[in-house]
């Protein structure tokens, strides 16, 4: 029985969610996808860039509806390798769109990215970083994350983890888009040079989560 | 500038967001209420009754759509005094209805009841239970929770918590209804000798959090 004048004892378990994670395909629970799970109807507009160290940190102020929530896109940051893995796949890069609703929950966007095209949409964020760690410049850009990802014709895998960097927050929604988008080789080398080493971290533990993917 | 190679070290920060809290409505950001936020279109059914000491706890079956989302009914209990407070305002009882979603995500219903009519939607549940302790009776009733609440003519408050005993899981999504619902005096003391102590949890600080009120 639970002793309710020493409630200071309780015990707090708090379950080992964390993020990135390898999708194991044949484990992920299928369900129909339906556009209204992701509406990214505005542009992202950026104000400014944060050098990190081994990250950049594009911050911005939009809206996304999130499975009828409202949440506000706060900062993309990129990752190289990517992060998460499908079917121990790893892409050459990663794209992390973060948002948050008013009662703090926190929803992440992945985008992998494999070399090709010349990504037009990302242009203005392939240039002019601040030269020293935490410094912070002013950087003008507006970005479609409609446009960016284009006709959803794949799929998406959507799970609850962590955000990849401490204080590695629990509970954050990850919805990552199978399809990956495409950049050119110079635009990848162009950030990549900028960072000594690897900024992806291990992938960590499934455990008893589900992961869905919504299929088109 | 992150250690990529020494990640064992990262720090790991979570907000000590905690329930229950006490709301102080003037503090809520409101919101217009949309009744697609909460729905619950087929009735729970109980299959079994469980003696947890200082509680009893009615599992369920269902599914609830909340904010789009799906979930699963899992199970009922009840808290006496309430264990959230508005203003300060304790009331004499609340029940709450514990859901979880396929990717692991909590939510919890929460009902205030104060002393009126006799409460014919809860006449079942306060009847026959388990004598001994960690005892499980089989328990057949169904429920209607939007029965329950009837028309939601006040409003509802929606935050982040936790559940309210051990292991205090996080960021479980409250909805804590606002207008009471009654019970007769029978009800209530029928029930209320089945324990010998408040089974209330203290109130916990709100910290940076937003309270959402839903008004109707």
């Amino acid at each position: 029985m639970l002793n309710y004048e020493q409630q200071e004892r309780w015990s707090k378990i708090v379950p080992n969610w964390q993020s990135p994670i390898n999708i194991i395909t044949t484990d992920t629970i299928k369900e129909k996808w339906n556009k209204d799970l992701l509406i990214f109807d505005e542009e992202y507009k950026f104000i400014n860039i944060l050098n990190k160290g081994n990250n950049l940190q594009y911050d911005g102020r939009g809206v996304a509806i999130i499975e009828g929530r409202k949440f506000d896109f706060q900062q993309l940051h990129f990752h190289f390798p990517a992060e998460h893995q499908i079917d121990g796949q790893v892409y050459p890069m990663e794209l992390h769109f973060v948002h948050q609703n008013i009662i703090g929950q926190i929803t992440v966007v992945a985008l992998f990215v494999e070399l090709g095209d010349f990504n037009r949409e990302l242009g203005d964020f392939f240039r002019d970083f601040p030269a020293v760690e935490s410094e912070k410049d002013p950087f003008s850009a507006k970005l479609s994350l409609d446009g960016l990802i284009g006709n959803l014709d794949s799929g998406v895998y959507h799970y609850l983890g962590s955000l990849t960097t401490p204080p590695l927050v629990k509970n954050v929604e990850w919805w990552v888009i199978q399809k990956a988008i495409t950049v050119s080789s110079e635009q990848l080398e162009g950030i990549k040079k900028r960072f000594q080493h690897k900024n992806a971290r291990e992938i960590q533990k499934v455990n008893e989560r589900k992961v869905i993917y919504y299929e088109n």
